[in-house]
């Protein structure tokens, strides 16, 4: 490897909360169910909100802190009955680096808190990203 | 602020190599004209890319090493006549933390080594974190 594999710091920009409180009850992604949560941020980074608005849609990027990191095979969907298949090639939130990636709707703006949907992230969850969708597209 | 506004460490899993040098002569979006590229994963993690293969489309995560982190608003597109934003609302590399976000496909695979395209991160760009898109979509 002749690149240079370093670490970076990841600093959370703000924390779901969500109605959602275990994992194993989480749908694996957020069309599967999954509820409206809010997103608080933090004081520090509220301009960087200046002109999201209801009805934006936005791709929300959390770190998924409750997840391992040393997995680089699992089964699809938790089911055992498949062939193990590398991480790289699945959503599973177990992964070296377990970021995870949620396209939702704003439906309300409180001051630097986001009421977004659908959103399978469990409550407390770190948010370390908020980027906007480039073309509305509702699964990916 | 009633959340735990930790900070995570980000661990390099591998290493764009492209012809693109030099951020300021990068397309702002890999379907604006950006080359394909390889993608180099660090031997630790080969096992992860596990039935990936030729065709797939994935979305790569790379830390955008070359970005400022205290930016909170910018014109979009750097584009001095549109009014300030937020960078939670654009796709600026600057931002508190610099998450790229690139849908690509697999054209070629050799080891640990992935050529994709179109790929507008620069050579020697960190990639973090490698998913497959749920259902293709081409801009998002």
């Amino acid at each position: 490897m002749t690149g240079n594999l370093d670490s970076y710091s990841l600093h959370a920009i703000g924390i779901v909360r969500s109605p959602l409180e275990a994992r194993n009850r989480a749908p694996n992604q957020g069309s599967e169910g999954a509820p409206d949560a809010w997103i608080e941020l933090a004081p520090s980074v509220q301009d960087g909100l200046d002109r999201i608005e209801a009805g934006d849609k936005l791709i929300v990027i959390t770190w998924l802190h409750e997840s391992r990191r040393d997995v680089l095979k699992t089964h699809l969907r938790g089911d055992m009955s498949l062939p193990l298949t590398g991480v790289f090639a699945t959503r599973s939130p177990d992964r070296p680096n377990p970021l995870g990636l949620h396209p939702v709707t704003v439906l309300e703006i409180v001051g630097r808190e986001l009421k977004v949907g659908p959103l399978e992230a469990i409550d407390g969850t770190p948010v370390v990203d908020i980027k906007p969708l480039l073309r509305a597209s509702p699964d990916w």
